[in-house]
């Protein structure tokens, strides 16, 4: 596990998310459904800028705000993503390098706006997004550095970038030159309408090609087409490796697959890999940790996944994955913003003492 | 599992619950360990009485609530305790009867008065006991009838049995009698202090004896003196057939042991037995159904226990005993008291169609 560079590298949209406190008859008269993420042209994003109250400009995108997350933590990160050479652009990227990120996709020099994120976060602390990918779509498999993947233990995709064409070759390359160097590749479902777009894709993707999933209730009960979390979770069981589901307030349930050898065998050995730390039938059940004040749950998912692949890239067993997701999920939804205000790494002592 | 008599057999401690609301300083002023029962003598049981507000008597005893409950849900059921032949032991054996239960345990005709628990209910909802066991105590052997017993798909056991030193003979020749027919043995933890009071011996109970177990996250945590719920649900997976893991408004966890080749085998077969409608390593996680006004929260734990055996001995899967158990549950913390006030058998058409 020390032969590497990095912990995980990320692979995602760079978009730089635009935060405003609303009610939730703005999310309405805007006609975005409550709590879930909608693509919007160029066009829709900026009227809908224009109807915003005063807001806050901070980095982000699902994958970079995990990658963000993880050099908190004190993990070694690199991320891959497309921003244009414009002003947003540079923000992105002084952002993310400033935290010690490995980041050097050269920015665009033509073509649409570096990409944003207009985050309406209404009185109930969720938030409702309209995305403009902007520059986010050039992402392509020049932007992949096999090499670079090679020497990472995780690259963590996020599901968004199905909703890419282009991106697609990028993520062939980058899963293939994983697989190829006997690597874990991550995955979340980012957002049930994403997986109510790719179901079908996501499925086999979860079947088949990924080590680790990561989805929240509304979304691994998308991907299964079920009502109920405990009828996604047993349709999960049987074929994911490892799969850490959110469910807000009710914290996460935590499980490795009951059945890794029927997974394909990469050229390093996939299925039960030695030095994994869990045992195939693994169940955990993790609480959320206590948030003293509710602001905005921007942000949690992304930083659960950030504590977990901490956890899971420094030998920590699946509780404590879970455990490290929790606090710093717990941190990112105390204010506003969806990357760590405080050192995760010293959060993290509480669990790992 | 139609050659039976009864669905269900419990045997357990015959108690009147005498019910009050009190405030929290009721509780210290007695010094009560809030949430928890405590054993008290009937000196002790007459002066907390005379300082309580107006109260109302209701037949409880946790085993014989989840007795109740079965009857409601319509499951034939049997019911094994002591009542002395006083006031409140023919309204005891008046209400189990008129519910359709089995009951025809003598009652004792000298010693102690029926027993009694006072329940006092804090504005939380939550509930505070103290029990003067009285002639239940007096359960032997020779209420036992083996015959019975081996004519029950399950015989049912309260933990609060194992205060009682006469009742183990009782108990014993129970579980002898129930596994020499192939039958199944549940039983409860009941109380944090009453697994504090018999852990070693409940531990190898549960690892060695036990088809089904309930307790709730207190409980599994002070049987294996662990602080998290997630370390208890580790320690009992390896080595319980079927376990039911009740959180409050957490919901449930219901698991199926990984290894029941390693549980000793009675004469008709223990471990994984034909016609066992779950495989080994089952988890699932059960929401708790929505509550509209909790009231008292008095017997939660005893009607989760009624709808899964009801589920259980009908043959349906762990996941549904499970949501049988939630509704039961939330049915009971609506209003005062701890058995059902409506038909269970018409909620269970929720679950299952």
């Amino acid at each position: 596990m020390t032969d590497t560079d990095f912990d995980v590298l990320g692979i995602g949209n760079a978009l730089v998310d635009v935060i405003a406190s609303v009610d939730n008859a703005f999310v309405e008269t805007h006609d975005f459904p409550h709590g879930a993420t909608t693509m919007v042209d160029l066009e829709r994003a900026e009227a809908v800028y224009a109807d915003l109250p005063p807001a806050q400009e901070l980095s982000g995108g699902s994958c970079a705000n995990t990658i963000a997350g993880l050099a908190s933590f004190g993990a070694t990160v690199a991320f891959i993503g497309r921003v244009r050479d414009d002003q947003l652009g540079k923000v992105y990227t002084h952002d993310l390098r400033s935290l010690g990120v490995d980041f050097d996709v050269a920015p665009a020099t033509d073509g649409p706006a570096t990409g944003r994120c207009l985050v309406m976060v209404t009185p109930d602390a969720h938030r409702t997004q309209c995305t403009y990918l902007g520059a986010s779509t050039f992402i392509g498999p020049d932007d992949v550095d096999a090499g670079v993947v090679a020497r990472s233990q995780v690259t963590y995709l996020e599901g968004y970038l199905w909703d890419q064409p282009s991106a697609k070759d990028a993520i062939r390359k980058a899963a293939t030159a994983a697989r190829g160097a006997g690597r874990q590749v991550a995955f979340t479902l980012s957002d049930p309408f994403c997986v109510d777009r790719h179901r079908e894709e996501f499925r086999s993707l979860v079947a088949d090609e990924i080590d680790v999933l990561f989805g929240n209730e509304a979304e691994i009960c998308s991907l299964y087409e079920v009502e109920d979390f405990d009828a996604a979770l047993q349709r999960l069981r049987p074929h994911c490796r490892v799969g850490a589901l959110t469910r807000s307030e009710r914290g996460s349930v935590v499980i490795a697959g009951d059945a890794p050898a029927a997974l394909p065998t990469g050229a390093a050995g996939a299925g039960a890999r030695d030095g994994d730390q869990w045992e195939p039938g693994e169940v955990h059940v993790i609480d959320a940790d206590p948030v003293e004040r509710l602001v905005d749950t921007t942000g949690a998912g992304d930083q659960y996944a950030a504590g977990f692949l901490h956890g899971l890239t420094h030998g920590y067993d699946l509780a404590t994955c879970g455990r490290l997701g929790s606090v710093a999920a717990a941190e990112v939804i105390s204010h506003l913003g969806a990357r760590p205000a405080v050192s995760l790494a010293r959060l993290a002592e509480n669990v790992t003492g």
